[in-house]
């Protein structure tokens, strides 16, 4: 397997996205000097912009999560998350009513930004359910599996409305050796169990980097060819990097490791254009 | 859709196989009138087995849930259910260490009178876990769904041990219009979660329907046409019981409502030999 | 079911967004009565656009087959087919070497007009296949589905390179009773057995629906609250414009029939905002 | 990865059950020295079968092909092919009229032994087949796939029957470097657009090795304890052996190569009992 350079690999693009987890940082910090790159990317003049499965949290909080660790490089508007873009449904579709959320109150607060009205599904009360006009699963946090999940099965028997998924991932690391189950593993049990399609935000979905695309701000009119994704994640941030369009750069921090890389890329037929240890600038 | 008279198709066979919920009971008791099918199966010397998803108790508890109700004739003999066969695949293909359930510690009992050492998830410590060889689902209750999900999947990434499902039915109904969420669609979560593959035991596999045929006591060597499966769900029941060779009964007080039967059997392409109301002699 | 008048749904949106099999046209020509659909387009300055599933040609000759039909409304740049997506994939991330296509001559002129090289599956020589650096599905017809469904797997198995499938509809109307099979189904059955993950253009996929609202001409800027879908697939054209933030209208006259429409609508859980028998305005 | 010695191995156990493509033969032939394993069964008195996902010919037809190959201890009573259990299900469950079968001649002369009236889908006039009550899928010879293929579909369209899968295999080998695509794949690719559910007939599925069970001539009443599947392939021969209670054994002269085996079972989560290079006592 040939590696290649990341400093030479983002010096042919004007943008950069980033995905967050296992690229930028781990579930106990940065990455070790990707403050490095921030610095380059601003020397050279590079946009960039971070392209997270997250819906936990607002772009605002998300940020100010990266100024704690120390970076202040990741503004809000340069965050793009699938929550944004569950947010974004609800503005265009949803008229009146109530929405229900399976998640924290926290990552409801932000879809509330629009006007709302909101519900956790924790107080949902399934005999007063009849102006619940839309579902939406948020976090894996914030209610209890077993009598919420089940509600959230019965709330959908008795109410054909819109459910939304608003972060797809399966798991999410918790610790160097422990993974979390994600929302999105929820939402799919429940989606089988009913039998119903239910509308999904988050990578590998070419929505979420038409959402980037449009929030570029340095480079108007940028070319995909000028653009490089770079992830971990050969399903999500490869996948939907290469279907997008763009150039795509794998990196070995995250869920692919430098023994596996070879064998995931021969057996999914998922090619990244390049492959480097790290996204960090040395 | 042409329903055919229960009394004249079972006259036609000598043993009848029946599911459990949804054509002899509820989840609030026995189907009314069942018992006149008990007289009549006794007065004919027709031979029975209720064939069912339930790893949640022992044959022995199962038959007496049936004496509460009011019918004797259902004993532990005649009970073949999916925990039977999860059982026995550990009595056959384990050897040493324990096997961690998810479940009530009720279900384990009866895995444990194999004289295994079992252990309950809630129990597992994931730092001590090196001689769990085998983990089963068993049954929805008796562990925290948030945080024993969590573990279940966490101990399947540090030990590639067999992962054994005994009820792989996704819902049971938990009052007239409410669901509850069987083992078998949480065991799917982790199973695509961490796509490895489990072994899975229930309708509408063959081996439950070799099970019944090989306990059927009063005819020896009878011949499958001689064989009537009674249930009400397409996709377990009929399914299972048609590849299994016999011939088939959809009765309509369960999980296939009169007025979708015949769109389902149309989209399905699963064919019952018979239509009844219900699986009452009458 | 209410149904709606097509009329005064279509007067509240500025552009309009058109399936073609099913609301356009059928098997054999126009949906009767269609063309004073275009004429209460074109007399209220509304705008609209055909987007379709098909890469059997040149939206040239897309548009020319409605020429023939009767319409010359429908002009190439009012054509959105999942083969320009397609091909617009290929001019981003082909870089060199030869492009294989399974289909037809005709299907593989349009990303000729790129420049690339191409050849048929049918002419491939699997053991001089060391510079074919891509494969892209086009088309059913063209080829000898026995020989070269055989050859394109074993040529997948050679050689790690991405395959396009350039429209991933399973079947489409050859007759009043007759379906084809479609090239999204026996790319399927190549992606299933090698288990690879193949790159699919076409609706419900969002970039379908982004790539039309950026071709929008006579209303820039619009906002998505003022763009209508309309389909008769629940599946691709509903689900793909309520994702993409869109409202959407299903009519009558193709794969959705009155008959079936609301328990489809219950049992998918995908919700139009409107139905209305057709797409022709009375 | 620790490799056990076949001659130990398979010394432990009374009956053994073998797989035949990869484990006894190849596409060209014999496994060289397989014939010192019958050998050894012979003088100790081992008894043997072989179980195979195959529709394409009667088991004595598959019997002469090891007599030509130079083998002639695999006589038709020891084979037990998934067209066996194809037959056995039209033998119980079909009634009356044509049974229409997509494959060779020579593999539907099998089923017509049973006195049943078959027409291949080449001869199949969709206007007049009202009184076709079954289809089966036999063998990917036989027929055209693009005419006769679609054609398949239509008549399902039109005909709701039972559908019978003989072979579930997606491909088989046909030379050193080429596979072809196999029947269950085609099968599987009509289902998917038609989405019906077929009766699928192979291993893994259980009711494979309960027919191999019920044939055991020499070893009546034989324990599962002591019988030993061996094969070449973990998602058939080893889950279906784990699953229905035997002990497994993978060869390495197949579908699994030696670099490949930990990686796959890791991955997979089925464990072989037993690795052995080949199945050849040496």
């Amino acid at each position: 397997m040939v590696l290649d350079n990341f400093k030479s690999v983002i010096s042919k693009y004007d943008v950069i996205f980033f995905d967050a987890f296992g690229v930028l940082k781990t579930y106990n910090g940065l990455i070790p000097g990707i403050e490095k790159t921030f610095d380059y990317l601003k020397e050279h003049g590079k946009d960039f912009y971070v392209v997270t499965n997250d819906a936990s949290r607002s772009p605002e909080q998300l940020a100010e999560s990266y100024v704690k660790m120390g970076i202040a490089d990741v503004t809000a508007d340069r965050i793009i998350s699938s929550g944004m873009l569950a947010r974004e449904y609800l503005d265009y579709k949803f008229r009146e009513g109530l929405v229900a959320y399976v998640g924290t109150d926290n990552s409801a607060h932000y879809i509330e930004t629009l006007g709302l009205k909101t519900i956790s599904i924790r107080e949902v009360n399934l005999d007063e359910a009849h102006n619940i006009n839309a579902l939406v699963f948020m976090d894996d946090e914030g209610f209890d599996w077993n009598t919420d999940l089940t509600k959230t099965l019965n709330l959908l028997r008795k109410r054909n409305i819109p459910v939304i998924v608003a972060n797809t991932d399966k798991t999410y690391p918790a610790s160097k050796n422990r993974l979390s189950i994600a929302v999105g593993a929820l939402a799919k049990m429940i989606e089988d169990t009913i039998g119903r399609q239910f509308i999904r935000f988050g990578k590998p979905d070419p929505q979420m980097f038409i959402f980037a695309y449009q929030h570029i701000k340095n480079y108007p009119n940028v070319s995909k060819r000028n653009i490089l994704m770079v992830g971990d994640t050969l399903q999500t941030d490869i996948l939907g990097g290469n279907k997008f369009g763009l150039d795509t750069a794998l990196v070995l921090t995250g869920n692919t490791q430098a023994e596996d890389a070879e064998v995931r890329i021969r057996s999914t037929g998922i090619i990244p254009t390049y492959i480097c240890v790290s996204a960090v600038v040395e």
